[in-house]
């Protein structure tokens, strides 16, 4: 039996054990599932014979090297500042390592010892990072290959409600980590390059300056820019490119509507409200609005945001009853974005019958033999069921095959890696159709950039 | 004689030096004036034989604690980091200090040091902070003399270009540092109260909510919040307050119009543009706004910013020559905000015989006997020239009666200190007047916090 020793059985482990305990028999493997919480290891195991429970703790050293020593492969499904300490022991015991996180600068410090060490520290192979790396130089490469020459690389994703629960005037539920939701777009003005200009969208712009896409049998969504899309561009090789633009996807209407949030500066997690335990929703929003001694906080607002009285805005605030003067914060000391957060979770909590759904949307233009030409490519992937969601599968499925993979010995190229390389993409992508996550290519005109999408 | 040691013999040292070299004679005073540049130092001394130029290096420990142990009296006008070094030696040669800086937590922390010396070392006695101290405390205090209880307090300040020099559509120049203008209000949220209710503001709003006031013979200006309107709560006696309001003043159309720089982004500070060095004028703009292959540059913007053609925010962008093509930025590696500094500095540094003017208006609500009123105090300051300005006046000569005040004993208290006490306030401001900063007090009725200012 080879050991896979996994660390952290949060929501992202179900489908990664799933995968991996069901291919325990044919491909003999044992694991052991190590969690904070022993109880949520233990049922993510389901019972299996080839797994083992147990209570781990990061920062127990007698364990860690104990466990981590007797492991094949470590897979780490930690917060990513957390890797590190597991990084260095695979290194001392000489384990291959992977991960669904950003390789942190830490991490790439290491990369010499894994090398000399002959070892894979394979990083970024969930969803974003992951599947995006994956399924983008898997299509470049392609171009290329063909002699082709990339002028254009538009990449988005977005984790959304599944159509069959998308029952909110948002389009929206939360379907991962509600707080990175609510400070999407802080930190840092937003960055890419546009038919070769350098273009700048900052905070209060981001969430009005987007783009909308259509997806064959899931109709439109609307992208907004991230902070960081020139963060790859050596690593695919686009450094000529003359159009370079990641973003997160939403259903249409929602970034405007995010809007109101911004503006209003709801989502501001770098101070604390006065009294925010004892607050009332509508104190809450009317600490945002001027004072007077008789206007409505509901007037003030309409005016300030300059809502008319059949603008689907307003209903879309209603229905976060953010005027409700009964309800309570109940968070003490707490940030607008903090209280913000609270207020949606309210009401974009997934239902115990919901499901999610990953979208991704690639496009890539490209000049072959004097003809430009281009690439649309999408994936939707919906969730089974509150487990086994569509992020749990997307993130999941491609760490669990890549560490089958290192195991098994096709992919070896030393180092602290990325999964673009074919011999890591290939299998992966290829593997991962079988549970759903296909890629559609549709060919269309070149168009340049043009956010209107129309071809004039 | 005594000896006086000023270090620093910027722009806020003209008036300073002038008047303690005024009262060289009859007080007995001997100036040294040290500066980096010792050529600044001599023009400042206007070849007075009770003063000495010193080119000084605050870092030259032998040169500093040379002078300072010579010295009855040290006055630091130097960038407010540096006052600490010069601080420490003032208590090692047991020597008053006076600056017209913020106290920093490192000066705060000396006090007891200070105290056990019996030394004043007299902070904040500039203009703001300083001058509206003192104002703000002697009307405070004999409004609570009386038996007054204060429920309203708003302070405003600004530094503009004089009426006569006020030429341009944005009726304004740059007075002081360009940079600090250019920043303002970035770094946290606006938070004041008004009338018990906490409110904030988000930077993206900062410049659209505005306060109109009208200063008897000078017309109207607005304010907009500051950061930190409740800083001085405790240290006022104003705990108990409704409403506490700091704001800056400008001429009004002013803080709308600088919105449009923050709603492009271009008050950004945080990073560096791409090419910043050989941009044009127009590039810069054209950063911020969407890509478009045919669509010029201005139309993009007034799209962006809803502006009508009719519109005078248009003709204030036009006299920037923001769209200018043939006007390189020529800093390389800038931010945008360092960018728009320049571009600002093309048209708002004062002309050789431009005039500025220093505006403070503050507001008092109290109740006396059952009785709600209002004093509203304002004071106008003009410079003579280029030389003794406005503010070199307003920030230089509080600090320099302040210490002649120290070092004849009639200011006495030992400690880090404001000048909040009435030992301290009344000769300063009484000996203010002769200078022409005179505060005109008009009772008005109260109307509690009402942004129209109208009587309803």
């Amino acid at each position: 039996m080879r050991n896979i020793l996994i660390i952290g059985a949060g929501r992202s482990a179900s489908s990664l054990i799933q995968y991996l305990l069901n291919k325990s028999e044919s491909e003999q493997l044992h694991l052991t599932i190590g969690d904070l919480s022993a109880e949520l290891a233990e049922r993510k195991t389901n019972g299996h014979p080839n797994a083992r429970a147990i209570a781990f703790d990061i920062f127990n050293e007698t364990q860690r090297h104990e466990e981590i020593s007797r492991a094949n492969i470590v897979i780490s499904m930690l917060p990513a500042h957390l890797h590190y300490e597991v990084a260095k022991d695979c290194i001392t015991y000489k384990k291959h390592m992977v991960t669904a996180s950003y390789i942190s600068p830490a991490m790439q410090n290491l990369d010499e010892l894994v090398i000399a060490n002959n070892l894979v520290f394979m990083n970024e192979v969930g969803l974003d990072p992951g599947i995006d790396h994956m399924s983008a130089m898997k299509i470049l490469d392609e171009i290329r290959d063909k002699g082709g020459k990339v002028k254009l690389f538009e990449s988005f994703c977005g984790g959304l409600v599944a159509p069959e629960s998308d029952n909110n005037l948002w389009n929206y539920k939360f379907t991962w980590n509600p707080r990175n939701v609510v400070l999407a777009g802080q930190g840092g003005t937003a960055k890419f390059i546009q038919e070769g200009t350098y273009k700048y969208i900052p905070y209060n712009k981001l969430f009005r300056r987007t783009e909308f896409m259509h997806v064959e049998g899931y109709g439109r969504f609307e992208g907004y820019a991230n902070r960081d899309s020139l963060k790859y561009r050596s690593v695919y090789g686009l450094d000529d490119v003359l159009t370079l633009y990641r973003g997160t996807l939403r259903r249409v209407g929602f970034s405007k509507s995010w809007n109101m949030f911004v503006t209003l500066g709801m989502t501001d997690d770098t101070y604390v409200m006065e009294n925010s335990e004892k607050m009332s929703y509508r104190e809450f929003t009317n600490s945002f609005l001027p004072y007077h001694p008789t206007d409505s906080v509901e007037l003030k607002l309409r005016h300030v945001l300059k809502i008319d009285q059949d603008d689907i805005q307003w209903d879309k605030l209603l229905e976060l009853d953010l005027f409700n003067p009964n309800k309570i914060v109940g968070l003490r000391d707490a940030t607008p974005a903090q209280i913000l957060e609270k207020i949606l979770s309210d009401k974009w909590t997934l239902n115990h019958d919901d499901k999610d759904m990953i979208v991704m949307y690639h496009k890539f233009g490209y000049e072959l033999n004097g003809e430009t030409k281009q690439i649309d490519a999408t994936m939707v992937c919906i969730g089974d069921d509150q487990t086994y969601t569509a992020m749990a599968k997307t993130v999941g499925l491609p760490v669990a095959i890549a560490a089958l993979q290192i195991l098994n010995g096709n992919i070896t190229t030393p180092g602290v890696q990325l999964p673009i390389n074919r011999e890591v993409y290939t299998p992966i992508l290829k593997e991962l159709e079988e549970f759903g996550v296909v890629f559609h290519e549709k060919h269309v005109p070149y168009m340049g950039y043009n956010p209107q999408n129309v071809a004039s």
